[in-house]
C-alpha cells in the first residue's frame, strides 16, 4: 500500500514541491464546507490512478458541482500559487493526477449531469464528470450511442483530455474527431467555450483541439459537447484464432488497406487470451486471436464479415466463430475490456508497466514482432492486446515492484519499443497520453522545436504554472 | 482593375502599415536572386484573391523552392520587423494574402512536389504548394484519392491552412480530420514537424490541429500529409429537382439524421442552375436542386440510393436523374464547381459578397429559408449554394463594386444571416475561413475570452506579429 509518504517512484524526478498554505486550506473550507475534504483516505484516492507510478498526494480535494466552483476553485489556488489538479474518474494509467508538484485536487465527478440531447443532430452535451457507460445510459433512448470506448469507464472530461480512443476509433474516430464544443475554467479562473455544434468550422484557431489531449495543462474542462452516432441496424462480433501473432496482425493489415470499415478489431495474444478465460470463464483457444465486430446495414456487415473471413482464411486463421446475440457481445467484449485486469491477476502483487505505441499499419508487423521478440527474451511475464486495425496496442509488462530491477527491465523494453516505433513513422502514445510517464519519449518524437511551441502556449496560457503542472513536458 | 494605390474597400479598416526597408528588399535580391521580384505585375497578382476586398500590394515577391528558402526569407524578413504572407494557389474568399499591413508575400507555388506516397498506409506526404488536381493526379495508380475538395483548385497548404472542406467532406471530413502531419516554419524561421504518420496519437498538444485552420498566422506550412482514401469500387452521382429549397433541405436533413453516409449532397437553388445550365451548356431543370454522389459497394450504392430517393420522393422531388459515366459526373461535378463563375457572369463587372455559415443540420431549414426571404426581399441578384449535407451553405451576394450602397446591403444580409445561424449554435465560416472578412463575426462568434485565448497564443508564437498580421483578430 502507497501512503502519504511515498515518494514518486524512481526513474521520475519528483519536481519542486510548491507550499500549500493553511491560508488557502482555509479559504476553500469556508467556500466549499464539506464539499472540500483534507482527509487522508480522500486524499490518497485523488492521488493515485490505475499507472505504476506514485506520489504523495493532494493536500485537499474540492468536490465541484458547477462551473462556478471550478471557477471559484482554481481562483483561491491562483492566489496562493498553489497548483490544481483535474479529476475525473481516476482511470488514468499515466500519473495524470499525480499531485507531483504539491497542490489540490478538483474532482469533477459530480457535474455528471446530461445538459442537452441533440438527437436530431447526433449530438449531446454533457458535463465533464459523467462516465461513458453513464452516457450511453442516459441516451439509450434516442437510437444513438457514443462509440469512444477506451476499456475503462473513464469520464468523458478524462478522455477529452487525455485524447482517448478505444476499441471503435478504428471506425469511429477518437476524441479528436468527436468533441464539438468545450467550455472549459482558465487558469485564471475565466469560464469561456470553444466550438460550436456545427459539424465543421473554419472560425480562427482550433482551441477545441488545443485542449482535447492537454491533459489539464491548458484549461479544465467543464462541458463538453460530443457526436453521436445512429446504433447500426446490424452488429455482427466474431473471434478468429490464428497460428501465430504475425499471421492476425497480417490479416488486419490487409483488412485495413482494403478500406474494410470494420468497427473493432482487437488482437489478444495467448497470454491474454488465457487470463481472460480463466478471469470471465470463457473456453477461448488459447491461441493469438482478433476479436471483430462490424456494423452497418444487414447486407453490409455479412459482406464485411465475409471479406475480412476471406483474409483471415489465406493466413491461416480459423473459422470465424460468432457472438451474435447483443448478450454474447456483451460479454466477449466485457472479457477483453478485463484484459488488464486478468492478466495482473496472473501475478499476485504486481503492476504493470503499459506501452502504447501506434504505427501506420504497414508498419505495424515489423514494430509488434520485434517487440514480442524482444518480451520474450526479457523474461518478463507480459500481456499484449491491441487496438491493432488503427495500428495501436499495448504491452503490459508484470512487474513486481518491489524489486527494481524489474521495473528497469520493463522500461528499458518500453523504451526499446518506443525507439522501434518512432523509427517506423509512428508516436509514444496513441490513446494514453504523456502524463509522467512519458515525457522523455514525447521528446523524443516531437523534437526540440515542437516541445518548444508548447511550453510557450503553456507559458502564455498558464503564466504561474498551476495547471496540472509537472505533465507532457518539463 | 485595382493597382497598387488602390485603398482597402471599406469597411474594413487598413492597420497600420508597416515600412519595408529598401536594405531588406536588397538583401532579398542577393539571397534569392531571380527568385525575388517586384515587379508591380508580380506583386499585384500576389495582393489579390478571389474575394471582394482589395488592398496595396506587398512590396516583394519570394518564390521559395524549399523549406530553406522559407527560412531565410523569413528571419531576413524578421530582421527588419516586415510583415511575410503565404502565398499558395490565390483561391481565398477572406482576404487571407492580402498584404494589410504591408510585407512581402512568400510563395510556395513552385513548392509543389509530392514526397512519399505511402499507399500501404493510405497517406501522402507533399510540399504545400502542390494543388489538389495535382495531387490526385500524382497517386492516380495507386487506387487512391484525395477526396477534399473545396472546388477551387487549391494549394494543399493553402487547403491546411484555412481549414477548407467542401464537396466530399460530408462523408470525408474536413481537413481537420485529414492532416496527419506537418512541417513548418516558425516566425523566427525555425522548421519544425508536427504530428506523425500514425492514425491516432495523443503525443501532447496537437499543434498540427492549431496550425490546421490558423491561415498563416502561427507558422508557413512547408509539408503536409494527408490521409488517402480506397476509390470506392462503386459511384453513382444523381441529380434531383425539388418544388422548394424547402423540400430539398428537408430531403438532406432526414438523410443525415438517418446516418446515410453519402458521399456528397449539394443544395443548387433556381438562380444558380439557370446560371450553371448557360455558362456550362447543360440542360438541368431550373428548379431547386440537390446533386448527390454515393459511394461504397455496388450493394451498398444501390442502398444509399434507393434510401436518399425514398425520402425525396416524400418530399414531392423528381426521379432521380442518373450520371453514371466518369464523364457525366465530371460534366455535372464541374458545372457545380463553375457556380461562382457562372452567377458571376449573370451580372457583368459584379463582385460577390459570399457567405459560409454552417449549422446543426436540424437548424438547416429555419437559417437557411430565413435568409432566402431576406435575400430575395434586399433586391440584390444572389445565387445559392450549399454543401448542405454539413449544414454548410453559401449565398453569394452579386454586387457592382462601384455602388458602396449595394455592398452595405449585401454585408447587412451577411450579418443577419451570420446572426442568425450563432443563434442557431452554428458558426459564421464553414470552411472559407476568418481572413479579414470576417474577425468581426469571429468575435461574435468565439467571446472575448476564447479571442483572448487565440491571441495570447499568437503573442506567445509570433511575438513580432510578422505572421500574416491584421487576420482572424485584430
Amino acid at each position: 500500500m502507497h501512503t502519504s509518504a511515498a515518494p514518486l517512484s524512481p526513474p521520475f524526478a519528483q519536481g519542486p514541491l510548491r507550499a500549500v498554505p493553511q491560508a488557502l486550506l482555509d479559504a476553500l473550507a469556508q467556500r466549499f464546507g464539506a464539499q472540500c475534504s483534507t482527509a487522508l483516505a480522500v486524499r490518497e484516492q485523488h492521488g493515485r490512478d490505475e499507472g505504476s507510478i506514485q506520489a504523495p498526494p493532494p493536500a485537499a480535494v474540492v468536490f465541484a458541482e458547477s462551473t462556478q466552483d471550478v471557477q471559484d476553485a482554481v481562483r483561491l489556488a491562483a492566489q496562493y500559487s498553489v497548483p490544481v489538479i483535474p479529476y475525473g474518474a481516476g482511470s488514468s494509467l499515466e500519473g495524470h493526477l499525480l499531485a507531483v508538484q504539491g497542490g489540490i485536487s478538483i474532482d469533477v465527478g459530480r457535474m455528471n449531469r446530461v445538459l442537452a440531447i441533440d438527437a436530431e443532430d447526433l449530438t449531446v452535451t454533457v458535463q465533464p464528470g459523467i462516465t461513458r457507460k453513464q452516457l450511453n445510459d442516459a441516451i439509450k433512448d434516442t437510437g444513438l450511442f457514443f462509440p469512444i470506448d477506451p476499456g475503462a469507464d473513464a469520464s468523458i472530461g478524462g478522455m477529452a483530455a487525455t485524447r482517448a480512443s478505444g476499441t471503435n476509433a478504428v471506425r469511429y474516430g477518437t476524441m479528436r474527431e468527436n468533441v464539438l464544443a468545450l467550455e472549459l475554467v482558465t487558469a485564471s479562473g475565466e469560464a469561456l467555450r470553444t466550438g460550436t455544434r456545427a459539424k465543421k468550422s473554419s472560425a480562427g484557431y482550433d482551441l477545441t483541439r488545443l485542449i482535447v489531449g492537454s491533459e489539464g495543462t491548458l484549461g479544465i474542462i467543464t462541458e463538453v459537447t460530443v457526436r453521436l452516432f445512429p446504433l447500426p441496424e446490424a452488429v455482427s462480433a466474431a473471434v478468429c484464432s490464428f497460428p501465430s501473432i504475425e499471421a492476425a496482425v497480417r490479416t488486419v493489415i490487409q483488412t485495413i488497406q482494403l478500406g474494410v470499415p470494420i468497427a473493432r478489431c482487437e488482437l489478444i495474444d495467448a497470454h491474454s487470451v488465457r487470463a481472460v478465460n480463466r478471469h470471465s470463464k470463457l473456453s477461448l483457444r488459447e491461441e493469438p486471436m482478433l476479436l471483430m465486430e462490424f456494423h452497418g446495414s444487414p447486407a453490409s456487415v455479412q459482406e464485411q464479415a465475409e471479406t475480412v473471413q476471406d483474409i483471415a482464411r489465406e493466413f491461416g486463421g480459423n473459422a470465424f466463430e460468432w457472438a451474435s446475440t447483443p448478450e454474447e457481445r456483451t460479454r466477449l467484449w466485457t472479457a477483453r475490456h478485463n484484459a488488464y485486469f486478468a492478466a495482473m491477476q496472473t501475478r499476485p502483487g504486481c503492476k504493470a508497466i503499459t506501452t502504447d505505441a501506434c504505427v501506420p499499419i504497414s508498419r505495424l508487423a515489423d514494430c509488434l514482432l520485434d517487440s514480442v521478440a524482444e518480451a520474450d527474451a526479457s523474461g518478463l511475464p507480459y500481456f499484449l492486446v491491441g487496438h491493432v486495425g488503427d495500428g495501436n496496442f499495448h504491452f503490459g509488462y508484470l512487474i513486481d515492484p518491489a524489486i527494481p530491477e524489474e521495473r528497469e527491465r520493463a522500461e528499458q523494453l518500453n523504451h526499446q519499443l518506443v525507439a522501434r516505433a518512432l523509427r517506423l513513422a509512428g508516436t509514444c502514445t496513441g490513446e494514453h497520453g504523456v502524463g509522467i510517464h512519458k515525457m522523455g519519449f514525447l521528446r523524443d518524437e516531437a523534437g526540440d522545436g515542437a516541445i518548444a511551441m508548447m511550453r510557450a502556449i503553456k507559458q502564455a496560457l498558464d503564466p504561474q504554472n498551476l495547471l496540472n503542472p509537472g505533465k507532457i513536458f518539463h
